[in-house]
């Protein structure tokens, strides 16, 4: 019987504009062991989100970059594979932030024991995950939309946005994505049930998303920046408010664009419409956690909510995978499967 | 004895960019009669601020455009010549929407009575008026700094920046102010009592500012737009707030500057320093105001607030004393003596 081969993938460079693939370098090695206190577990599933592409960047952002040769950082599930702490045994599934390697060690404090009866393993990394509360606490601690209200959501059949939509939806307001795609669109509307979905892709975003707003736009979950951002800011009501989550048309950018400088537009808009513009990083919002489990569970439970993954398989294959994301390919909350999931 | 005559200042034409004295139109005619219920005051200090060039556009803002041939808005402290309703009686002082001219004529209910005792009458349009709740509104609703905070406020020789700057100071901030050349900048330091004061027209700007504010910024009190804004931002704390009251440096513009277009980075610093950006309209805040009276006007008597005022005399200066102050030429509140102020 042949050892277990450790496997991971390191950045071997920072990103010129455009993520490529040589950035990347798989390395493999002879398995870590667990210190004392650590777990070592076998990654099964491997999250994939845009937040990563800042992590590639030197220079100051919310979290340290990954240092040039390093494990590329990402939040995994894997089973327990040999333990030193009470807590954790082989066999137990956990979540954690192991990395892109087939296998990790973590300080038993560091990770969340799963029951995979309650959920699969995989929405530990998506609508009950990082992604989860992420638009629950869009909503929450800045949106605050009201029933009646117009929200719109770009990025919308992606992880946080399909959430953020179907979680707006079913706090009242008459929800707007804007999606990549007809096939997209459809899955948003037909699917996930918002009221309308517009295809970025096609022109005249502004002309449209106005039309299928005719009320203004309450509150608008920012995900994408670019032409999203652009079309939906004049059709921003008085008071409106938006979460600023992400901004993934733009992580590739090299340099900015170019003019004219639109600051002016943007400043212009927030003074005389008295927009809340507010930054959201998941991890200041962790006290929402128990009532976001609560509630999206129940949610997940009872059929109201709807999550798609778009997996791919291989940890080889996780470096293509991410540069397809940034480029708006996957469909879903993209997830790499490293190793087979024994509850699926 | 020649009967007074009615002067009033019209908006002739809407501005091509710059404000232009073209752009206004002297007309004189008899006075106006108050209706019932109505009160005909001859002006004694008419308010220029900022804002009023928004008004001079055409187009959607926060409130209507001057029609064009319309008396430019503004608001005024007068004495009262004549009443048709019982609460007002000639020899009266009250302060309303008046607009750019000698007399005007308005419903009791859009009238507050003014004691020349408490305060002089000149105060109601500054430090104790519009822009005196303007500031402790941007303080008190969105900035709420905590003692030891730094505090930036741009235009802090202005009415608004002036009085903002003085207030966080005695909630126990660090206030650093940008002013427009050295005169600006001593005044700012030594009688208003900030900490550091800028000359936004010396080269390196963010550099200096840097040094200024060793710990970062978390309030950027935003009155300004242009430069100043670029240079606070990458000094922006995580959770910094900035209270969008103005952006003086584009209100002239008459197309966007040129590129690059660099929403991308106020988009990010919103994003990875969750900034909380927000406008703010002083008539969104009336509920504010019995505080703000209260607590300003303490301080006020205590000697703890100082303010200061640029006195234009006569109606006809109005215009040129606007295009100075969109340029910066005004050194503290602007205000147009129309007639005497019997209590000065």
């Amino acid at each position: 019987m042949t050892e277990p081969i450790h496997q991971r993938i390191l950045l071997a460079r920072r990103p010129q504009a455009e993520v490529s693939p040589e950035d990347f370098r798989l390395e493999s090695g002879p398995l870590p062991q667990p210190g004392e206190g650590e777990v070592l577990a076998r990654t099964i599933w491997l999250s994939l989100d845009p937040y990563m592409r800042g992590r590639m960047n030197e220079g100051p952002s919310y979290a340290a970059p990954v240092p040039l040769g390093g494990v590329m950082q990402g939040e995994g599930v894997g089973e327990v594979v040999a333990s030193r702490h009470p807590d954790f045994a082989p066999g137990d599934f956990v979540r954690g932030h192991g990395g892109w390697q087939s296998h990790f060690v973590l300080p038993a404090e560091k990770l969340t024991k799963l029951d995979p009866h309650e959920a699969p393993l995989g929405t530990a990394l998506g609508v009950l995950g990082m992604p989860g509360l992420t638009a629950y606490a869009g909503l929450h601690a800045i949106a605050t939309p009201k029933a009646g209200e117009t929200v719109v959501v770009g990025a919308a059949s992606g992880a946080v946005g399909a959430i953020a939509g179907q979680l707006a939806r079913l706090m009242g307001c008459r929800v707007v994505g804007v999606a990549g795609g007809p096939e997209k669109c459809r899955h948003v509307t037909d699917e996930l049930g918002f009221d309308a979905c517009l295809d970025r892709k096609e022109p005249d975003l502004a002309a449209r998303l106005a039309a299928a707003c005719p009320d203004g736009v309450d509150v608008y979950v920012e995900l994408v920046g670019g032409e999203t951002l652009r079309a939906v800011l004049p059709l921003m009501n008085v008071h409106g408010r938006i979460p600023v989550i992400g901004t993934i048309a733009w992580y590739n950018l090299k340099e900015l664009p170019e003019g004219p400088d639109r600051t002016p537009q943007l400043m212009r808009a927030i003074l005389t419409k008295r927009l809340r513009v507010e930054g959201l990083i998941v991890y200041d919002h962790a006290r929402l956690e128990p009532d976001f489990r609560r509630e999206v569970a129940a949610h997940l439970r009872a059929g109201r909510l709807k999550h798609r993954e778009d997996i791919v398989v291989g940890l080889e294959n996780a470096p293509s995978a991410l540069i397809g994301l940034l480029k708006g390919r996957n469909f879903g909350k993209l997830l790499v499967q490293v190793s087979p999931d024994p509850t699926r």
